[in-house]
Order: C-alpha cells, then sequence, then structure tokens
C-alpha cells in the first residue's frame, strides 16, 4: 500500500468527467492525500464577491484529478473509501446565484420572473470545535452549526465517450450533492474506461438535503482517501455503504425517476445480498428502508435509498471491501 | 378538558374528506380516544386474502371521523397533537397491489406491461417488545423491525367545497403517509369549513420513506388524539412539530414541486419564527433542513421539509400549541 | 328527439362536478340548447377589472348544469356532440393571474419571486367574420385571429363520490382546455353516477395549446349539444372523436405522465378498433399519431393523443354513435 | 457559393456531438450534400435482425460529421436550411427495444417489469410516391403513410466542452425527434465551439409526435443542406423557422420543463420580432400558440413552440435568413 499526495495548483483543476488526461495513477488498495478547491475556485472570499462577477462559467465546481486505478477495467467496480474530509480553512461561503436553485426560474425551469438577488454569505469555520457558524445578512441572528464535511462532487470518466460537466450528477458519479458522502462512507462507481479516472472535488462543510438554494456551505478540503477494485462488479449507478447503512443513488428528472432508480437499485441489491426473491426484496425496503433527498437544484436531481443492514442478516457487500478499506484508513488517519 | 370515544362500526367508517356530517363534535382542548380499521377495512387476514379480491374500490383506506371541533372557522388553524398510536391486533398486513405503487405501472404511469404479482405478507406484531417481524414469502429469511406507528391519513374536509377520497393526499391534509406522523407529534391542518372537520385512519406499525411497494405494515390502531384551534393562522399546506423539529409538507406532482412546497413552506415558516428576511431564511434552511421523502405511490406525492428547532433561537410556534398539547397528552396517557 | 333550454340564472351556475341536483334531465339523442358564462363570472368587462379583484376564490369557473341523461349508468358510456358553439358577445377577455400560470411561481410549482403583474385584454370578437382581435395593452400591435370556440370544461360527476372543483381536468372530463373540444366533435365520456350528471362551460373563443398564460379567450357561450349513451363502454379516460380524428386524453402531473396516459388509452383503442396486437397498435400510433398539448397549467395537465381515422382501415368507433349524433346536430342547427 | 460532398464510409461515421475533428470544412452560404446512415448503423434489415443483438451500445445513432464551417465563434448563430431529405432505400424499420421508449420500464423511470418483446417492423418506401407503408407483424393489417421525411438527430458541439452521445437531444440540438426538422425549414443553433462542428444524422420516413415506441420509421437519406453564419445571435435553443411558423424547441425533463423552456423562448422571441413587452408577448403565443410533442423516450424530452408568422406582423427574423437560404436551395434541388 502505497500514500500519494495530489496536490494540483490552480491551473491544474478540471472542470468535466471523461476526456482528460491522468493527474495521479495509483494501484488498487493505494491511499491518496488530496486537496480540492471549492465550488467557486476560491474566488469568493467576502459577501461582497458576488460568484456571477467573480466567477466564469463554465469553470465552476473544479475537481482534482482524475486519479487512475491501475487494473481497473470497463465493468469494474470502483471502490472509493473517504478516510478523512477536512476544510483547509477557517471560513467558507455560500450563496445564491441568478438562475439556480429550486425555489428560483432558472435556465432549465424558466419563469418569466426576473432573477433572485445575489447573496453570499461567509461561515465562520472552527474544525476543532466542529462548528460552522451562519451569520444571516440582515439582522444579528446567528446559528452555529454542526460541521458535516462531505464532497459534492466524486465520479469517474462517463460511459460512451462523454464528457460530462463537473456540475451534473449521473450515472458515473459526479455532482451528487448528497450528505451522505462523508468521511467513514465507501463509494462505489461504474468503471466505463481503463483506469476508471477518478476526481473529486466541492467539498461542503455542511449542507440540507436537497441544498435549496443551489450552493452548500463550499470549502476547499484536505481529504485521504482509499481505493480499490472489484472485479466484474460494475453497478449501473453509484452506491455507497457506511458502517450502518448501503445506499443506493439514482439522478435524473423529475425527482420521482431519481426516486425510482435508486429504490429500484436498492431492491435489487438486497436480493442479492440476501438471496430474498424481487417482490420479498421490495416489501424489505418499502417497510425499512430511507429515501432522503440529494440534490434538487443541478442539472440532474439527486435521491438516495437507505437501508440498514441490521435488517439484511448477516450480509456482507462485494466481499467485504468497506472493511477492508476502512482498516486501511484507520492506518493512515487514525480513528 | 373533556375526554371523548369515538369507535365506529365497520358501517360508520367513512372514505372521503369532505361532505360527511360529524360523527363526534368536541371543544378545542378535548381529547378523543378513537379506534381506526386498517386500510383494507380488515378484510385482509392472511396471505390469501388478496386484496383486489376481498376488498371492493372504493371502500379503501376507511377514515373514522369527522370530528367537529367548535368555534373552528375557515381560516383557522386545527392542532392535532398525537398522544398514543398503539396497534390493535398482534398483525398487521402489507401487500402489492395490481397497478399501484412506485415501481410499477400504473393507471397515472401507464406501461404496457402486466401488472406485478399481487402478494400478501403477514407481519405479527409485538406492541410490549416494540416490534414487527417480516417473514419473506419465499425462503425463510426474516427480520424484526422496530415498531414505529404512525397514521398515514389524518385530514379535514378540503378548500372550496370539495369531497376528496381519502387516498388523496393534498392540502387538507389526508393520505400523506409520513413516519413523521408518530405519537409525540402535533399537525397542524388549516380550517376550510365550521368546525373544520377532522379525520383519521389508515394506522401503520412502520413504513419506509416513501411506501414504495404502495402499502405500510397496515394495522388497526387504539389512538389518543388532543385538539385545539389557533384563530386566524391556517397553514397553506399542512405543518408537523415534534420535541426537536419544525416539519412542513407538500403534496403534488411531480415530486419535485412536492419538495418545493415544502421548502418554501418551511422558508416562510423559518422567516416568521426567526425575524429573518426570505434569503436569510432560505440559506438557514438549505444549510440544516432535512428533506426526507413521504410517498411517491398516492394520487400526490408528499416531501417533508424538516429543520431542527435548535437551529431556530428560542423561536416557539403558535404561541406554544405544542407544549401546551403535549401536557394534556402527558396527563392522559403518561409519558 | 326532443330540445331542451337550459340557460341558468347565475346564482343557479354551480362550481364543481358531483354533489349537485340536475339542472334539467334528457333522454339519449336529445338536443340541449344551453348558455355558458365566461370564467370570470362575467366580473371582468374592461382592462380594469382585475380577476383577482372581481372575482372570488372558489368561485371561478362556472359551469352550466348537471344535467341528468336518464338510462346513464355506472360504467356507460356518456356521449357529448357539440353542434355549436357560439361566442354570446362581441368581446371577450383573457388575463394573467396572480400565482397561475406555465411561466410564473404558482401554489403548486412555488418558488420566491413575487406574482407576475396582472393584466387584462380584452377582444373584439367578429362572430360573422370568425375573428377575434388581440390588442396589446402597451403600443399599438394589433393581430387579428381565427375564432376557433370551444369548451375548456366538460365533464360528469365523478367516480368515488368525489366532488371536484371544475378548475381540475381529470378521468371523468372537466377542466381539460383542449381546443379540440369544438363545434363538430363528440367527447365520450364514463359515466361514475346514474344519470351522469354532465355540466359544460368555460368557453373560449380560441386558445394556444398549453393555455401558457392560464387564461383563454374567455367568453360566454350558446352552445348546443346532443348526447346519447353507449352502454357498457365506458373509457377510462375522456375520450374524442372528430370527421378525421380519434383521441384520447389523459390529465394528470407531471406532463410525461399525461402524455403517457394519453399514448395508452389510444393504443389500447387501436387495438380495439383494427384488430391489431398491442405492439402492433403501439407501432401504427408511434409513426402515425399527433400529441397536441391541452393545457399546462391547471391543477393537472392535459395530453391529448390524436390518430387519424384514414390510417385505421374502416373502423368505426361505439357503433357510428359519433356519425348518428352529427346527423342529429345537422337537423338542429343545419351545417 | 460552393457545393461538397459529404458521404462518409461506416467507420467515418461518430457517435456523439463533441470533441471530434471536422470531416468537412465549408463557407458560410455553402451548400452540402451528404449521406446519413439510420440509427441502427443499417445493420436491422429484416424482421429477425433484432436491435439489441446487431447493434452494440453505444455505436447507436451515427451521424455524419462534423462540419466545420468558417467563421462561426462562440455566441454566433449557425442557420442549417434543410434543402432536401430524400431516403436512400426503398425499405425502412421501426422496432421496440429493451428499456427504450414511453410506454415501458427504462433504465431511468425503472419498474419491476420485464422488458416488453423487442419486435421489428420492416416498411416499403416508395419515394415518388411518397408513401411508406406499416405491416403489421401479426395478422394482415396494413396502412399506407404519407412520408414525412426528417431528421431527428441534427447539432453542434455542445457548450462547457462537453461531448454527449447523440441520443442526446439539448441546447445544441442533437436528438430533438421532432418532425418540424423538415425539408424547407430552417434550423438556429448556437455556436458553442469555432467552427460551431455541425453533424447531422438520424434519418426518419417519418414519425409520430413523441416517438413513442422509441423509434420511427428509420432510413438512410440522402440530404442537402446550406449553412449560414449569423454573428452574435446565439439563441439559448434551438429554434426553427419554416416558411409560415417560427418554432423554438426545449429539451429536458420533466416534461412540462420542455414545454416551459420552448414556450418561455417563444414569447421571448415574440418580443424581439415584435417590439412587444414581455406579457403582451405572453398572451400572444398564449391565444396563438402551437405546442407539438417532439420526442418522449429520449435521455432529455423535447417539446416544439410552435407560432404562425401571420399573427407577427412583418417581423422577420435574423435579418431574412430563411429567405436568403431557401433561394440557394431553389437553386441547387429546384422546387
Amino acid at each position: 500500500m502505497t500514500t500519494h499526495e495530489l496536490h494540483p495548483r490552480p491551473e491544474q483543476l478540471v472542470y468535466s468527467f471523461g476526456g482528460h488526461e491522468p493527474a495521479l495513477t495509483v494501484a488498487p488498495g493505494d491511499v491518496v492525500r488530496l486537496s480540492t478547491e471549492d465550488c467557486f475556485g476560491g474566488a469568493v472570499r467576502s459577501v461582497d464577491d458576488l460568484p456571477s462577477v467573480v466567477c466564469e462559467f463554465p469553470f465552476l465546481n473544479p475537481v482534482t484529478g482524475p486519479i487512475a486505478v491501475e487494473g481497473a477495467e470497463p465493468g469494474d467496480l470502483l471502490a472509493v473509501h473517504f478516510a478523512e474530509i477536512r476544510p483547509a480553512r477557517d471560513w467558507a461561503i455560500s450563496s445564491t446565484f441568478p438562475h439556480f436553485g429550486a425555489l428560483t426560474t432558472t435556465h432549465t425551469t424558466p419563469m418569466l420572473h426576473e432573477a433572485l438577488e445575489e447573496r453570499v454569505w461567509v461561515y465562520d469555520v472552527d474544525v476543532e470545535a466542529g462548528t460552522c457558524t451562519f451569520r444571516a445578512r440582515t439582522g444579528d441572528f446567528e446559528a452555529v452549526l454542526p460541521l458535516d464535511p462531505f464532497h459534492g462532487t466524486v465520479g469517474v470518466a462517463p460511459a460512451a465517450d462523454e464528457r460530462l460537466m463537473s456540475i451534473t450528477p449521473a450515472a458515473h458519479g459526479g455532482n451528487l450533492d448528497t450528505p451522505e458522502m462523508r468521511a467513514g462512507v465507501t463509494l462505489y462507481l461504474p468503471v466505463n474506461v481503463p483506469g476508471a479516472m477518478l476526481a473529486v472535488g466541492d467539498g461542503h462543510c455542511r449542507q440540507g438535503e436537497g441544498e435549496v438554494c443551489g450552493t452548500a456551505v463550499e470549502a476547499a478540503m484536505e481529504t485521504t482517501i482509499v481505493v480499490d477494485v472489484v472485479k466484474g462488479a460494475a453497478p449501473a449507478w453509484p452506491r455507497l455503504e457506511s458502517d450502518g447503512f448501503v445506499m443506493s443513488t439514482g439522478s435524473v428528472k423529475p425527482l420521482e425517476d431519481a426516486f425510482r432508480i435508486s429504490q429500484h437499485d436498492l431492491v435489487g441489491w438486497t436480493a442479492d445480498l440476501t438471496g430474498l426473491d424481487t417482490l420479498d426484496a421490495l416489501q424489505l425496503v418499502s417497510q425499512a428502508g430511507l429515501a432522503p433527498t440529494g440534490n434538487v437544484v443541478d442539472t440532474n436531481y439527486t435521491m438516495v435509498a437507505k437501508l440498514a443492514k441490521s435488517v439484511l442478516g448477516n450480509a456482507v457487500a462485494y466481499d467485504g471491501v468497506h472493511e477492508r478499506l476502512k482498516a486501511v484508513a484507520r492506518s493512515v488517519v487514525g480513528g
């Protein structure tokens, strides 16, 4: 097991999945310590830095990578375990953005209204205390919120030789924007091209489910991952595993279809893990499953279907890769 | 404070919201102990009782009531606190149903496929142990699941003199099918007609979010509620309050519009509770809110937007009605 | 064959389908000459009459009826042939309405924007010339548009003892808002209650597909219909037949589900009319069908699936009821 | 004006928009005679050639090109006039395809059903008679349908350096699958990269609106186009102009958002063409517009918003480029 470092300079960041030369090549089982910039490319630093002024489309939501994983071939599963996700600065940014968000006219749900006000919030981040602090822009209301860092954007090169903006969540992963992607979790992605071409970005100090206003508490991150490959086990859509749960995702519009994809996948996975037939698996998921929202603002919407491993008997996914990677993670970051 | 009993005979059950004479009239602050039948009208008692054979449309999903609340006038808010929701039998039922559910051709998402197999599951219910037990129909897989009883259907007479099937969730409440409607929670409904005309039914021993297969662990219930009226405070859509959270709901299709309604309402409620302006409230909800799915199978889909009261400062909703009703509840059911 | 007159006074208009005593009882094959008021109840008469001021919810979109048809029983088909639809005045109204329309924040697609401007347009109507004239409110632009009168709202009492606002389109008909409902067309509705309880309203001098701004060129109408009953032939959703086309409708959200319902029904109808199996009927509809939009603004959205009878061989629907009613129509209104 | 020939060999066909070297470079005003293969790559030639067997994902829906247009820069408008679209063979193919179509479980609207039967239909094509003939696969039903050839797929390299499968319709054009793209029409596309990089494919002898079964009457085509560039006039979404109509398109899910995009764009275009303010333009579109369905089966759904030029006064779009290209077309193909 080797530990790699990947700390790109600004001009080395990329803005899409697919079509890039690898920034790093690693072996299955290796550890990568990497840095990610925030979704604004670090250009928003005060409430006066309006994103629509200081950022330039399509140079939004940079990702670090891609990382080629040796031996990963189309049809394989890439496992990405998040050992640690640590905010790199003592501040973070959120904002509205013209024509973006769940409760505003957008380019894909266009109304005849003018755009909402563009407003920036700067959060204080205290990693040791585990908090980030919201301060209202009008009045003196404050709320100290728990840090719950995760990566909004993690994905591989898409199938069919596509090249997709980093802001799109889909079958290759990408901008899923689900708070479930936190440290301690293993993400399972399909491999579509040799080497998989993993990239990571869009760190969030925390985010409500749905990412209603369009952005989370956006932050640069120092992150440690462990990667592995399971031959021939490519899932159709990204899956996650934590110590307590298995999770399927779906990213498409409308939101009920994202829900359907995630639940359909979880029913199939449950059947695979338990030997239940499809309808029995459907029944178990129907009564024991959770369905938290990922995002309802990106180019596709994301839903998560989540089932406690405790109801799955002694089932173990992918031959225990989650536990194996967790052990590696412990060896490098403690915990 | 008076305690009423409401235990309808089968022929006294009703199947819609609106247009019924009251089965009981109570005063604000009163307690009602009531019985509800399951969504099958109790007709499904074994795996051989196929719902499509033993039930007859539209006599599905019976509700108990309506209960007229004295002094409730259009524009008022009806508060319904669930003091206790207790399964009435030691078994409960779930099933698939032809052309119903999130992962099957339905009458409103029609495909050219034949209906899925209709299958019934009988759960063992142990109220003292707090469990209900799933048994697969094929093979010997079992899972002991925690009891988490709630009512899928709670509502009042709709606005505009409408009369809606009890299986429809909408602005009047109805078949919201969210597990958040458990004991200890206060539901806030708009009053549309004099007396509000509250009805309750569709008890669930537990349910996964989304109610994917179309039914929960369906059970008759013995339930105790406390009702109250807040003058002139009608919410646009049903809201809930627990000890830890305020929650807004939206029920419509597509699912992203149900999400939008619930989040839009929660943003407005947050602004009201804190004095934040709209965009600051949006920001707080965006970073601190939860968005669990209610149902994705009924005539409207339901989403819940949920915010911890801890991030709202010392805000108190509706002049503390939740705490007041909780105190009454404690006096009658303990806890 | 008897010809009836039905010209309600304002206080006799109704605002919902279901739950009303018949205003008139007729026999199958009878003719009814009836008057309908516009969707504003005639209260908007100049550009200064803002609907949100002069109209009062829920007293919008009045319908004339209901008309009981002798012998119509649940499971039967009610055929309604439009012999003539004639604007009653030399002016008509269109408007925007706060929180209503396809390109604005609404109560069911809520955004954080203020409502769009409420604006009224008065059209000149010239029945003899067959025109209605649009005049811009700002500047002097005019456009003379062809009259194409139809009824936006035609329906029967709903199933399951429901009572629905007249602005809702669904399986019982109602506010379909499709320009296909013009004179010369026969509408086929399911009978849900004895007598069917037909009601008609919401005349439009013309309307673009989708009714984007939320209202058409709204007008009181003098209309002549011929009704008939086909025993046991209730369609699942409203169907229409013109001299050239058979048409199925679907009314639900999201719009793709309205599309699915209408196409699914048309595939089934095509199979019935031709003897084709389902996939062959699907193929024929896929290559020869049209799919014009009805409305994308009401409580349900409406799509129409439309197939030229010329591609159906010599198939005749419902034993030729359209031709029979057309002959009756000719005998009373000429043409 | 130069006339170019572009007749790719099979291995020269491409399957995506973006990231390809130009196959041909032309000047604004030039004519290109080009050949396109059908969506199956010509591999389906009889009812026994099942597409899922003889075709290999992602090598579906090949396009001819890309064609670089000199001087076309990001922000410009590319005008593509279809002078002639002529079926290349005397037969054409349609089929169902597993997990594809509007009335079946798909990868993005997944259900628990098995896929529908995969079935192929072979149409006789008679270009001189202007017909294509449907023959049922079961029974002896036939229907002679009018030829109405068009290209389902026409687009340019996408913005943001994306590379999209040719089966995706979006802002760059692509697989719009609208029958409006017939000979005599001018398509307006945004230019996103130098040279625009136009590609054309997916010829259809005809297609119903919505492409319900997932495929049209698919055929190789011999097509003649004329291209031009309007500086700085890039539309946000593809627009079309025929002799009688201006048309806007929207391609996204859900279908009501595709409708919104197309209508929103048409309202804006109407305002630009007439000088009307936004609400007056909305009113005119609402009463005079058409809204035919494009496709409800692809990775995005497509709606068309269509307005007769007769109601727009003497407005001329883009300084008359449609008329100019039509004149060139006449000079090369007659008509």
